[in-house]
């Protein structure tokens, strides 16, 4: 039986690599890399080293191009679907024709597989079709948001409160309902700027772009004062290093801290 | 100056160590370990067996106890402050007794320090009483979210679509407004079984207890028709074992998956 890895490798710092990860990719005789062609060259010669140091001997490295995708949004609907099954057919053809009848396979994903990301739900898709049998495990990776919290040393919760992980999209949307603390994810223009001024007015935000490479950009404080900064040092950045990937937390302050559950311990 | 780490060590298994957490613990003299006097002897063996492996030879360890907490609700927010304080002087204590003038110091943290877990609050605390001078980092880690989704194989999203992670005693009071996938933590009463009939009847559950350990139980389904069987594997586990740690995420299901952004890359 073919075995798959979909290994998450961490958000940038090749330290971030679990065990886990570690021994997943020696167990690998071949490395899928899809990339859309636009990928940066910084990321594909991190993602080279991790695999000079820790991939074995012998492993192939087979490079693969994602389908292109019309982003029109007037045909998301149709066009996602039609992408999502020129996607299967990639990694279908992948694994039958790259990949021996007991060979094990490995697909690494930046960050953590289970946020906003699509391999699982292709692989899914793949075996569902039943024209190639394998198995695959999934290696859980440390995520751009916990990387996001560790450098700016902050909880991405408060004492028993929730919180939430979203889209630039839909914050531009407007401050989701029952939260006060929402993590920012894929936004490309900046969203919290599209929020109403009272609202801005009472929120912290903890920025980070480049997390875990030597190009990591910090920057937290209210978010009316440093609003400005961030626009900034995030097109300078992006003008110098032709791309950016950043996320944030936004934390609306509140004066008294609420009764609460769940401190220290009791949780995992 | 002092050094201290705050080290995510994953939810359970030892593999999840990140080799950013590997080199922490080596770089480490004095590791502080809290307990609240209810640990469970597995979970300590299991850090034990980290500090062995991975911790350098002549390292020290501190157990210390954390204070206790009235939990009578009426009295939360006094209490949870003063509670606070007594950490927060038991912290210092440990940071000025234990630790050398140029000493390093290593908090660990199950899961991921960024998720429902105090250490960096107190350490702000007893850094801004400005007694002891210390520095600190944080290693993030592999939360027992992740863990769980990678055991499920899902994604904590849906395509496009934003999350909440939230705790049993939230979750009690209600669905929470504008999402339709929930994490639950901190649930010591299975509070999915307190939302009303008809939106149980929308929910399917990936629900999992010993995370990323030999005695992980796993159940997923529509949560209808799994809620008696968790239940019951929960209480039997409890009972086995004298003690449960679990967490699930409710996903509620849909029939068209909206037009969207964000799969494949361009995340990390």
């Amino acid at each position: 039986m073919r075995r798959i890895h979909v290994i998450g490798i961490g958000a940038g710092d090749p330290e971030h690599l679990t065990l886990q990860a570690v021994n997943a990719m020696r167990d690998t005789d071949v490395f899928f890399l899809l990339g859309k062609g636009e990928e940066k060259q910084e990321l594909i010669d991190l993602r080279q080293e991790m695999l000079a140091t820790h991939a074995r001997e012998g492993h192939r490295v087979v490079e693969a191009r994602d389908p292109d995708r019309d982003r029109t949004p007037a045909r998301y609907a149709s066009e996602i679907d039609q992408w999502r099954r020129a996607r299967a057919d990639i990694y279908e053809a992948l694994i039958r024709d790259e990949l021996g009848e007991d060979g094990r396979g490995a697909f690494l994903v930046w960050g953590d597989p289970a946020l906003y990301d699509s391999t699982l739900a292709i692989l899914e898709e793949v075996l569902g079709r039943g024209e190639v049998a394998f198995e695959y495990t999934v290696v859980p990776g440390v995520s751009s948001v916990s990387t996001l919290a560790a450098r700016h040393r902050v909880g991405l919760n408060r004492v028993g409160r929730p919180f939430q992980v979203t889209t630039g999209r839909r914050l531009a949307e407007g401050w989701p309902a029952d939260v006060d603390d929402v993590v920012v994810m894929l936004d490309a223009r900046h969203a919290f700027s599209l929020l109403p001024a009272e609202e801005r007015a009472e929120l912290d935000i903890y920025w980070g772009a480049y997390l875990g490479t030597p190009d990591e950009l910090l920057v937290s404080g209210p978010l009316d004062e440093v609003a400005d900064e961030i626009e900034h040092v995030r097109s300078t950045a992006r003008d110098r290093k032709g791309w950016i990937m950043d996320t944030y937390l936004l934390r609306r302050r509140d004066t008294a801290e609420p009764a609460s559950e769940g401190t220290g311990g009791g949780k995992a």
